[in-house]
């Protein structure tokens, strides 16, 4: 990486820890820092799971996202839900800008995971604030070997440490109910969300084994974390 | 903070994401981030408890540490335990300088914690890998409001970001263990080490309520976290 790239990624890491909602800053630091070693590394990963194998030859795309047309699908259906947490969330589809590559491009990865974010939100339960970015991010990071969601919540605890160590309690909780539901579940990547939209949440979480609440995880060789109702 | 300041605190932190082995960058950077506010802040937050009251008014210290005297204890006993991994690892009790304060300046919680970092290490169990220092970081960091651990744990993030993805996995569980026992636990910030070198280590944990293979945590107002056997 050059010396101007270098200091470019820095500025933006340190801008975004002082202010998280900079969204602007994600791209910079994701764009400063992409080399194609990063996609062939995240190709290797998922291209030994059969979905993400066939994504990678496949280029599945979720392409335009019509929120008044989801709107109006059945209450609890994917593109529902997801219409419905956009709208109330402000959440424009096109505030995440997705590139375009031809077919075979390994940065495909990059377009596929951009186009699908907000939909993992929707899918594993987790807010747009702070901490639950930062726990999505930790889902990312259980699922993928995703070294942007790595350098997002080294920037949450930088954030943390400067501007506001309260926020550490739940941000804390939100990683390691991403972590955990990332551990459990089957891999998103390569999922082919525009065939479900009409499909009930419920059921695309049951296929993905995802429960936002996890009551129990298999972590690490030796131990499984069992989550429960506090009360 | 002044900009040399910030600027040798970037630095420091950087050149220890890239070698988190470097133990004087931690110093350079705690150094680098020092000010009353922040000892104010962890002074607030354990006067709350009596144990952390009672520190800040007698300021107990560890004082000289004999680890050859500490491995003549009976086996099992904290001091023992503790000169055993010291002398396993090749840890020396003076490499972490502590510097000395006169009574009633809150530098004191600078003092008490760095001389008993290696202490907190046996009693909660965690390795001194980078996982385990970064785990250890977490369960300091659900103890008190500790800025410079949450500089630590984004430095091992932008570790894992940049130099070893594949280093997140064993962190990320040692975060979660980590924090996991330090919500368990009761303050440890006060506690009188150098009374119990000959108090057998599980008595000590006991006292301190520490599981360091935890089979159950709250955290957060919602959940019960419980950790058990995957076999």
């Amino acid at each position: 990486m050059n010396l101007v790239k270098t200091l470019r990624m820095f500025h933006s890491f340190w801008q975004l820890s002082q202010d998280p909602n900079k969204l602007e800053r994600v791209f910079a630091i994701a764009d400063a820092g992409e080399n194609p070693k990063i996609f062939e590394e995240v190709a290797a990963h998922v291209g030994r799971h059969p979905r993400g194998k066939r994504a990678l030859e496949e280029c599945p795309r979720v392409g335009e996202i019509d929120l008044k047309a989801l709107a109006k699908l059945p209450e609890g259906t994917l593109g529902r839900v997801f219409a419905d947490h956009m709208i109330a969330n402000h959440l424009d589809p096109k505030a995440i800008p997705v590139p375009e590559f031809p077919r075979g491009d390994l940065r495909y990865i990059k377009a596929h995971l951009r186009e699908t974010h907000d939909i993992w939100h929707v899918v594993t339960g987790f807010d747009t604030d702070v901490a639950g970015e930062i726990g999505l991010q930790a889902f990312y990071l259980a699922q993928l070997p995703s070294r942007l969601s790595a350098v997002l919540i080294a920037m949450a605890f930088v954030h943390v440490a400067t501007k506001n160590i309260g926020a550490g309690e739940p941000m804390m909780n939100e990683v390691m109910r991403g972590w955990t539901i990332g551990k459990n579940a089957d891999l998103f990547f390569g999922f082919e969300w525009a065939k479900h939209w009409s499909t009930p949440l419920e059921d695309v979480r049951r296929m993905l084994n995802v429960d936002p609440n996890p009551t129990e995880a298999s972590i690490g060789p030796h131990q499984t974390y069992v989550f429960r109702d506090a009360a």
